[in-house]
């Protein structure tokens, strides 16, 4: 071991981590609610960024509400780390909040073993990560992919524009696009952040890290055939919308042997059946399909080929079918020299940890267009998450943090 | 032919049905609602009492409000004739209001043809056959089928109890049980109705003579998964109660091949996902499912043997499991004796007509088990009823309607 032995404090990190969800928490769900410009959010911020300043850095933020904390020399790049406060409604404790406070944990630990950076580490509380208004508002602010018009028609699903939601706290919007960092200016980010999915649980290792970010594609389709009595209507003679649906999602699992990878993932989740009365073949089935995968040829093959079996079962049931994609957001490569120096760091330190793509989407990938992008997962129990039950131990986001902690000392000097 | 050219007058058959329908007529949807002790549904039938008193017949109502007409001798056994007047919410003009116009239509017709039958024949509008409150409660009261513990507790899907609705009317719900007629009173009875499914027109035969009805089986299941995030949970790790529900679903054509008939029905029409939402793997599906036979023998093979696929299915997707039997109704044979008579009848008078099952349920079936009950069936067209788009041509009523007057002579001399 080449370094002193800085260690991370538990004790310190679980009351910061503490004092940040003390804003939101309802008692009757468990759960947190902090959306995007919520008052529970734009005062969590405010606790945090006061937090940073008692621990004697630069704070400040930028127009997009990400929060700021430098530690160390007061110019030149910097090594950013954090993640965001924000939540989903009624989410859990640790997504997004764990990173962002880990991240503050590290630069106190350095300060408490005096080690003084050679290049700034700059803690971030990236804001609106969890697209209140449908996109990741904050990092795509630092890295320069958010437009004046993306802007003004930004709204979230009660219909509220975020310039009306920024104004309500005094907040000017113009100020988003001057929150741009100039390139050059961050030498790396480091993301900390639950799994949110089960595999490192079940495999029984604390540290994942991420390689690339699955891409997503939504479709949404309908399947129409002919709403009839449920008893006079014999089998053969039927346009039974939901019997298409359901041997069409059947067919989900050979979908991905024949197209996919073992990165590949396919869930239809929404559903809507009309008439949908028990006595009733079905008329309609509306629903949606996610298809995700970490090659993007992966995700058009899979995409043409859950199209034509969607084809081929409205045929046979004699359904109309109509298709529309919501969205498609491509993979992300992450940076594979950051991977692996993260690698070679864990193995260094002792901390257990395995390569993995990310099936969930993180800022990570929004910075990885700017800067090398490292993102580092704890496992999630059970693999749940965006609900009050998300829980993670902290002897494993013990070992997650002094991972972040090293590769902090690492890359700053 | 042996008798008179007796023949029904189809303008004063079009006139009585649409006289009818101008109860309970929705102009925006062109449907019919006249729900059992509805307005509408009370309004209509003192309308088409009325009518059956200008036509010189003995005219009451009983204490379910089954209106009756009777023609011919006062006293002694009668030959009952008819169906229901109350529909479904927007309904069709045909379904039940056809089948009480056709019966007094043939009273009619004879009266015009100076026939006098031997056997009195009663014209019969029941009410309260599409089950507003539970039941099929016109035909059960005449035949005994009600008790007054069913009585009190009947309610209609918005709460309303029947005893309600009827003392709003000024009826008193003790009186329904006085209605049932003395064993022996009623010689046979006779229906024409709309099919309410395809067959008929698929085969271009105007006249079904229905031999059975079939039986009824609804069960409600639940598949509980574990909702979770859609992009990060490997797809061997899910346990996503769609996915469940879509395997089942698609087994449906095998669990008739395997158990059923090509009468057996198989239906689920009925799917409430949770969380439903098209990022999240869903956690629960309720569902219904509604299997139908004529032989109860193959309805308890088609019930074991899904509810074994249903536990199969939910193992292998790490389901918990739960079914509920909503209702068991037994299939009814109909009168073999009445259903070869109404086949001879049609043959000699040139009547094209096929024996078959009925899949959905009728006043005939409930009457059965009080005399020989026959079911005569017109073509729908598409199949399609319980809607305002269900239709039967003119054509194939006429035919119909005929032979339920040649039947009616044939049976009341």
């Amino acid at each position: 071991m080449p370094k002193p032995a800085v260690q991370i404090d538990m004790d310190r990190l679980k009351a910061l981590l503490g004092g940040v969800n003390r804003f939101g928490f309802h008692p009757e769900t468990g759960g947190y609610t902090r959306p995007g410009f919520s008052q529970a959010d734009v005062d969590c911020r405010a606790w945090f960024a006061a937090q940073m300043q008692a621990d004697g850095l630069e704070v400040w933020n930028d127009g997009a509400m990400n929060i700021f904390g430098r530690f160390g020399p007061a110019t030149g790049p910097c090594v950013m780390a954090g993640s965001h406060l924000d939540t989903v409604i009624d989410g859990g404790a640790y997504d997004g909040a764990l990173g962002a406070c880990a991240a503050l944990e590290c630069v106190r630990a350095m300060k408490s073993a005096g080690l003084e950076p050679r290049t700034a580490i700059e803690v971030v509380a990236t804001s609106e990560e969890e697209g209140r208004f449908g996109g990741m508002l904050g990092s795509q602010a630092i890295t320069g992919q958010v437009s004046q018009a993306w802007i003004e028609q930004a709204t979230d699903a009660d219909g509220i524009r975020l310039t009306d939601a920024m104004r309500s706290h005094g907040m000017e919007p113009s100020r988003i696009l001057s929150s741009t960092r100039p390139e050059g200016s961050v030498k790396a980010f480091l993301e900390l952040h639950i799994e949110q999915g089960p595999v490192l649980e079940q495999e029984r290792v604390p540290i994942g890290i991420a390689e690339q970010v699955s891409g997503v594609c939504y479709l949404e389709l309908e399947f129409s055939g002919i709403a009839n009595h449920s008893g006079t209507t014999p089998m053969h003679l039927r346009s039974d919308a939901f019997a298409g649906l359901a041997e069409l999602a059947a067919t989900l699992p050979d979908l991905i042997k024949e197209h996919g990878t073992d990165q590949s993932r396919a869930t239809i989740g929404h559903v809507e059946l009309a008439p949908n009365h028990p006595h009733t073949i079905p008329g309609k089935a509306t629903f949606s399909v996610i298809l995700r995968d970490t090659s993007e040829d992966v995700m058009r093959s899979l995409k043409s080929g859950f199209l034509e079996s969607a084809n081929r079962v409205a045929g046979r049931h004699r359904l109309r079918f109509r298709s529309e994609e919501r969205s498609w957001l491509s993979p992300v490569d992450l940076d594979t020299g950051l991977a692996d120096r993260l690698a070679v760091l864990a193995e260094r330190h002792g901390l257990p940890a395995r390569r993995m793509p990310s099936g969930a989407g993180h800022d990570a990938q929004t910075m990885q267009a700017f800067c090398p992008a490292g993102l580092i997962f704890v496992p999630s129990r059970a693999g749940i998450s965006h609900a009050p039950e998300e829980h993670s131990d902290w002897k494993d986001i013990e070992q997650g943090t002094n991972l972040m902690l090293q590769a902090m000392i690492d890359l700053a000097g």
